[in-house]
């Protein structure tokens, strides 16, 4: 059997910046793409979408394009974004609270199962989602009961490294940290860290080139 | 004399990651790191650290490597981040609240100086940072007066085209996009989006393959 190829990280987090405009493409009916184009419309150059796209296989036909909804099953199929993933997360804050009640979330299947704080004044509140906030000694019997795989922080930072060890401890292997520190894992869980200040770097650099 | 090159926005980004980890190391008080080490603090390739890089010029030593200090004074001079940058943010919700108050952005140099909704409720707050939460019809006045140069959205999706304009018009030449729509700008503005789930399914992927 043929070994699948180990994806870069950069590549797969590319696949997922190709997949929004492929979105709204087929909402606007248009059925074949140029890799020019969904360069364009990424800000990354043709080659590198070529390049990303050949690690699996055939999509496209030179001068023709890409099928637009083929490549979309196929890169969410790759994703693993054809199916739904049960989400919790701890730390209610404004920032825990915008995120449970964002709608990309939902759309693309991520469906957060459950909600935890520390505070007593916030266990027990029913929020707009229809979530009741938690206490957070009862993470690891939720994540159980309710097939949760992704745990998102949403802390300060002095608690997220504690939170992500309560995380661990109770079978999670992926974590989503917006806590503006950087959060220790072991090799079998996966974190990614948002951090909105990179973004904000890029746009100075723009700036200071005007 | 030379012209300046013309840098990728992706290496740009990718500098905004790297000083990052450069950042814990000045305060362990470690002086050097290898390109590998960087590499692997960041998860990029050590050979993609060491070309984006050289498009600055010589930084490092090969065996011994990269002098933090110096690293990173010339990636902040290189992103502009070596300096203060006045932010106004527009749409006072969850999200917003969160962003004003987060520490990364005013560490960073990032400084909220207006913050502007529509909601007759919220107009007039004064918020936990001190700013008082002002109408949407003195942005322009503001950003004059403030000297405003990027603009934040985080409005519902229906409003966010509509805020951009008004931003434009006022003479704002970045936005940071938080909400869950392509905001379209004029040659002369630069918008990055912001969207979290990217990120997720980078970890859905990684879940998927474990």
């Amino acid at each position: 059997m043929a070994k699948t190829p180990k994806i870069p990280d950069p590549t797969i987090e590319r696949l997922a910046l190709y997949s929004r405009p492929l979105e709204a493409l087929i909402e606007s009916g248009s059925p074949l793409i140029l890799s020019e184009k969904l360069a364009e419309l990424c800000g990354v150059s043709p080659a590198q979408v070529r390049k990303d796209l050949a690690y699996f296989g055939e999509f496209g036909v030179r001068g023709v394009g890409y099928d637009v909804r083929t490549l979309l099953k196929e890169i969410k199929h790759i994703l693993g974004t054809d199916r739904q993933w049960a989400l919790c997360i701890v730390g209610m804050g404004n920032l825990g609270s915008a995120l449970v009640e964002n709608e990309n979330f939902r759309k693309r299947g991520y469906i957060f199962s459950a909600a935890f704080d520390s505070d007593p004044e916030k266990i027990g509140k029913e929020m707009p989602c229809g979530l009741t906030i938690e206490p957070v000694n009862r993470i690891k019997e939720l994540v159980r009961d309710f097939h949760i795989r992704i745990g998102v922080i949403t802390t300060p930072p002095l608690v997220a490294q504690q939170v992500a060890n309560l995380l661990i401890d109770a079978g999670i292997r992926a974590i989503l940290n917006f806590a503006p520190i950087r959060v220790r894992t072991t090799d079998r869980c996966t974190v990614e860290n948002v951090d909105f200040s990179v973004k904000l770097e890029n746009l100075a650099y723009h700036l200071g080139t005007l």
